[in-house]
């Protein structure tokens, strides 16, 4: 007999169907029935409000600022942005009216109020930053620029997915201007080094770090980074970008500043952000058959309380003895924070709760009775490691014992998470590919199945135009597309490029993706 | 010869522009360019993020989990509450097409990407979140439920002023499900509690709690409460609303919920919220002709050290210094959190810099020389009494003095910002008049002036219908408003009615608003 897990679908039997069973069952999110956007509900939200914080004081102490720009840009903007950019995305919500009017016993857009020039839902806000750059910048002097903003954006999706691709997204994006372009260059890395920080250390998440081939640029950067994930599926989830504008959009823009030898010069422009989207890849990263599996860092609660109650006299007591030892495990503190402990003290079944609170992930489950309060115990269940083949493997320790030992418990769950996913990560790049044939024999016979096969690190001739488009319809013809080229990586020297047999100039990730 | 101050405009010679210049001058906020849409800058931004910071604190420990909801809101749910709700605002932004097309060579609305639904940019989320209660509770276990979401809503303003009154701002706004009448009615008075708390301790800012009067209810409401500050114009400004909304969103909505006896009942419903307005309205509270005066409760940076160089070799050892200087501050506290004090590193002559944090409103600005080096001293000026007459009032203090007691400073300049409102509050408030005629002969002589007036405090029969439409209309001809009936008043038992000699049911206050 197979093992029964918390929830109706395993991993391996439907990855797409397991992630959105975790998303529900975890109160993460769920649909809002506005085409594709998401209902963010306060455990999923939770997660991205401590993400934001501990990203946001990053962000801050790399000397950035935070402000607030428009979520409308007119129409014009984006004409202006879109004669100097190709292959420009044109899905965007678009204002067209300012009042709604009963007409004939219908309410609609009133005719008489129409905008005499379109807004554009913002879905990224290089051209309203830019203007406000033009007008901000006038020396060296001023630069630097390094400011921040955090912001919902909109972008239509045909496809939504919650977190991972919604209409409607929560994300940060930065925007700098700098005089040089080994500057900005220099700046565009700094924050992608900041981003797999963050990503390893408080989403316990490893990510490889890599420039983006031509045609997988942002649209006028001279240069795309990003950091990508393994998901359990073997999938790529890119969690974050980085660019490198060059002048191009100062040129478009008009921002110029004078240099310390009187010249006028065009600035160069960084922008980069990391979005709501981080929470699905926490999901596929972490989470097992009972759900989710949170990093004690980004939990909104690290451990929680559960008192069993038998509508007797002694539950007032129980309850106490729960409160008391929270506060005690909350004088405590992990990586450099006060825990967050908590009771749960709702109405309903006490192995219910202890369900709910395992589907959510929360680190430390612990269950308290009348008999544990009499020999001043708690029965513990830890998270990360929560079965023992079918059973659920808790363990009672001593109460005075789990107030000490809850901080470093939670730093050596952090770390375990870590090391299961990054144990993934290293075993699962292959790089025995010498031919395009070896490569797609590998990933020929998944390519309709969800079979695992992780990514391919292959040498190539980093080829561009009409070539680079052949090796590009190749690759999608697999399902596969180029991550990254990873800013670490052996020299390929003396390698042949696996698409045209050309002398390879630098190795790249190809993998499946979301 | 008058005195000069920073500003080029004075609150005395025009409180408008005065306005306009602190929001300019402080780096506030500026026009984006986009109709009503302002660009919160650094400084700005900084302190609504505090504001932000110290409110979710108080909303969270008062119960609530933030979430987040959907921006875009269907077209038919806003109908809906539209045929239940008489005075129903209808400016709002509409979206109707979801992709951009180049015709004849200009960028435009694709007409072959027309929703089929138009989505309105919440202008508030009750229908959203209404739909969603209905889905989430079924049983009165489930009650009270508490929620809160930080979020940007769009409402079309025809005369759009920064903070005061944008197209766009950055609220919150709570709302919650009851079981009772009781209940519901109890949290929303809770809330505003909590509004008023927030307002006096974190911003210094005095306000009066109160129920507003029927026709100044929020569309649907059955009361609506509010906090009123008293600008330094003498206007008021309602900083925060909160409303109980009886079953009426519930039976539009549907939100029920099985009760104890196992009937099916209506809930009863909140809703409340505080915005970027705040920030207009501590610069209206506090502000002086030299610029901002901010409560450094919610100082982005409450110390500001500047290092004033002669571009000479000891250059170096005065920012060294500063730097010290300011470590040593930061490991005090100050009402319970680190002291946030910073060198200003920037280029610039000492004194523009001086400036610059002055009229941002820095707490406490020092200034440090060679020679005050040399004396380990520092240079202080304390911004909530920077002027002895013209002069800028300065301090030599010793640096270990300064480190010592910056934390006890701090706290005195809150509790000095804090009596200067209150007490322009409670002598402002007139009461002296009998009837209608003593009312019209204060304001009327500045019906066209910015004269100030402050509010009066009248007692009334609390008309309703027709008779409540005249007592508007009288007063809209005053340029006057009810404010509110403030929920501390004494009995009105034995006086008049000033409107209609009606014997008198409560105080109200009026006054001249934003």
């Amino acid at each position: 007999m197979a093992t029964q897990h918390a929830l109706p679908v395993t991993r391996a039997d439907n990855f797409a169907g397991w992630y959105q069973a975790v998303v529900g069952e975890a109160d993460l999110a769920e649909e809002s029935g506005v085409r594709g956007c998401m209902i963010m509900r306060p455990w999923g939200y939770g997660i991205w409000q401590r993400m934001q914080e501990l990203l946001d004081r990053r962000i801050r102490e790399s000397g950035h600022e935070n402000c607030y720009f428009p979520i409308f840009i007119p129409l014009s903007f984006i004409a202006k942005e879109a004669e100097h950019v190709e292959g420009f995305a044109k899905e965007m919500a678009i204002v067209t009216h300012h009042r709604l009017k009963k007409i004939d016993g219908v309410l609609q857009p009133d005719p008489d109020a129409k905008l005499e020039e379109p807004l554009i839902v913002r879905p990224t806000s290089e051209t309203v930053i830019g203007a406000a750059f033009s007008r901000w910048i006038r020396s060296h002097r001023d630069l630097p620029l390094l400011l921040n903003q955090w912001a919902n954006v909109v972008r239509w999706e045909m496809r939504p997915r919650l977190f991972l691709r919604t209409a409607e997204f929560l994300w940060q994006e930065g925007h700098t201007a700098h005089a040089t372009h080994d500057e900005a260059l220099e700046h565009t890395l700094r924050m992608l080094e900041v981003y797999r920080s963050f990503s390893e250390d408080a989403l316990a998440m490893p990510v490889i770090t890599g420039e983006k081939p031509p045609h997988e640029r942002f649209p006028g950067a001279e240069s795309t980074f990003s950091i990508e994930a393994m998901m359990q599926d073997g999938k790529a989830l890119q969690a974050g970008t980085a660019h490198y504008l060059g002048t191009h959009f100062a040129r478009a823009q008009n921002i110029r500043y004078q240099s310390e030898r009187g010249d006028l010069e065009f600035a160069h422009t960084t922008s980069w952000g990391v979005s709501t989207r981080l929470v699905g890849g926490v999901v596929m990263t972490h989470g097992d058959d009972d759900g989710l599996r949170l990093p004690p860092v980004i939990a909104p609660r690290q451990v929680v309380l559960v008192p069993i109650l038998r509508d007797k006299p002694e539950d007032g007591a129980v309850v106490q003895y729960c409160e008391e030892l929270a506060r005690e495990i909350n004088q405590g503190t992990a990586f450099g924070e006060p825990i967050r402990a908590a009771v749960d003290r709702k109405a309903g079944r006490a192995i219910d709760k202890r369900w709910s609170h395992i589907k959510r992930g929360v680190p430390i489950v612990c269950e308290v009775g009348a008999r544990d309060m009499a020999a001043s115990a708690v029965t513990m269940i830890r998270r990360d490691r929560a079965r023992n083949g079918e059973r659920i493997e808790s363990k009672t320790l001593q109460r005075n014992e789990l107030a000490q030992t809850a901080g470093a418990l939670l730093t050596e769950i952090q770390a375990t998470l870590h090391a299961e996913a990054h144990a993934r990560l290293a075993a699962n790049i292959s790089s025995q590919f010498g031919t395009f044939d070896d490569l797609e024999s590998y990933f020929k016979d998944s390519t309709d199945t969800d079979a695992f096969r992780g990514w391919a690190q292959v040498a190539w001739a980093k080829p561009e135009g009409a070539a680079l488009e052949a090796v590009d319809a190749k690759l999608k013809a697999l399902k596969l597309t180029i991550r990254n080229a990873p800013l670490q990586q052996e020299s390929a020297e003396g390698r042949r490029c696996i698409f045209s047999d050309a002398p390879a100039r630098e190795f790249v990730l190809v993998g499946r993706s979301y």
